[in-house]
């Protein structure tokens, strides 16, 4: 690369997040940073955009550190929009999101914010990576995980990615000596079996609180899921052409047009 | 079918919306409905789930119809987890998400809480399909598709959805006599440009209401949106398995592991 690429770095833990502060660490040694990422915990909100209420940004200092980072009232997505569309004076070369405070393997792909805000930035043209680390705890140790995430990063600004595709990385909760290496995964079979936490509040009625069980049916060895039990960090290519091709052939035995 | 199915109803627009109320009506037609659906407007809210809050929900009557209807103050996708895992007493036969106020074609299914329900219905192993009028007056006229929504579903329930397969139904605003037809499609590659409203708010303070342009910038007419544009219904049946599998060759030439 002749010059510094300009990042665009989000996430959906917050722009405070220990996750993203090393992302950015990362990323400053890669190119210019811009951060551009939500004020609070915007987890589980999946594609979300905000349209029936305002949205606010605010230029903030964190770590006294130079990187220019503003903070963003809405969604993952609503930051990729609105830094792509108010903020950034030219488009960024590549956006990364992260990293995230727990797994988006699998199924949860769906669910997350910090890679809903790649997709995004995919859907608007820019090669794009979600890093999670499968780690909820706000303390995890990303340190191990940073040399990796350069990687990735700069094999993708070096290659470029396949059209309507972007990345979907997540890195085993392991010591750094304990990662066997990357592999290229599809997404597992897997799913959420919810377990609501029924409760009682002071008034008197009851209320939910979202938990679940996450399921793995799926015993491919090609999958994400696999990877993680087994030492490796994942790459699934996701996509957002969401047509099922293969199921267009059946519907059209359909009698729909009698 | 020997029994009456039961069948789910949910949308994004809240459960006292127009279109919703044309679904159920439909729906009575083929089997017996339970609504759960969001108590307020959800539109935009993707496959977001409520994990930093809680949940509430009652049983309600509108209409003074006998069905038996539930608001929940969640997202459509929490409606559907409230519903088969605290709600309903034996799994649907089908799940209908809809009418919606309004487009989910192209690339809107990502963004679209319809289409979500939907989506999280066929993660929990139940057909499901979203159904969207391309018009967004809360006066639209559902009268003119009411007989094509029984079509599809009673087509649904009576063949079955291929596994990891929902159904994306759109309806062109068009008179009765206009509507052309059913065609199976492909999402077309379309995107929103944003324009963002930017304005001041009483204390001085700079603030965005996100709209936007949609562009089309895809030729094929396999496409839902050449579909709707040449009088025709649309469906594309949509997976949830974003695996990008053409791309895994090509990042497995990627030197990730020197």
């Amino acid at each position: 690369m002749k010059k510094r690429p300009l990042i665009l770095v989000t996430n959906d833990d917050g722009i405070a997040a220990p996750g993203i502060r090393a992302l950015i660490e990362v990323m400053k040694e890669i190119g210019d940073v811009i951060v551009v990422a939500p004020d609070n915990r915007q987890s589980g909100k999946g594609h979300a955009v905000t349209i029936d209420a305002t949205l606010f940004y605010n230029r903030i200092n964190i770590d006294d550190q130079v990187t220019e980072e503003y903070s963003c009232s809405g969604t993952p997505v609503d930051c990729i929009k609105l830094a792509v569309n108010e903020i950034l004076k030219k488009k960024p070369d590549i956006c990364v999101s992260g990293i995230n405070h727990g797994s988006n393997s699998s199924v949860n792909v769906i669910y997350s914010g910090t890679m809903s805000a790649a997709v995004e930035a995919g859907i608007e043209g820019i090669p794009a990576i979600g890093f999670s680390l499968c780690d909820y705890s706000w303390d995890a140790d990303f340190e191990t995980i940073k040399e990796h995430v350069k990687t990735i990063t700069v094999n993708t600004l070096k290659n470029g990615l396949p059209e309507g595709v972007v990345l979907n990385v997540n890195f085993p909760k392991l010591k750094k000596e304990e990662i066997k290496g990357i592999k290229i995964c599809r997404q597992a079979n897997a799913r959420w079996v919810e377990e609501f936490d029924k409760r009682t509040n002071p008034q008197g009625r009851e209320y939910f609180w979202l938990t679940g069980k996450f399921i793995n049916s799926d015993k491919g060895e090609d999958t994400d899921e696999w990877a993680l039990a087994n030492g490796y960090i994942s790459i699934v290519p996701v996509q957002f052409d969401l047509t099922a091709h293969h199921a267009i052939q059946t519907l059209n035995t359909w009698e729909l047009n009698d």
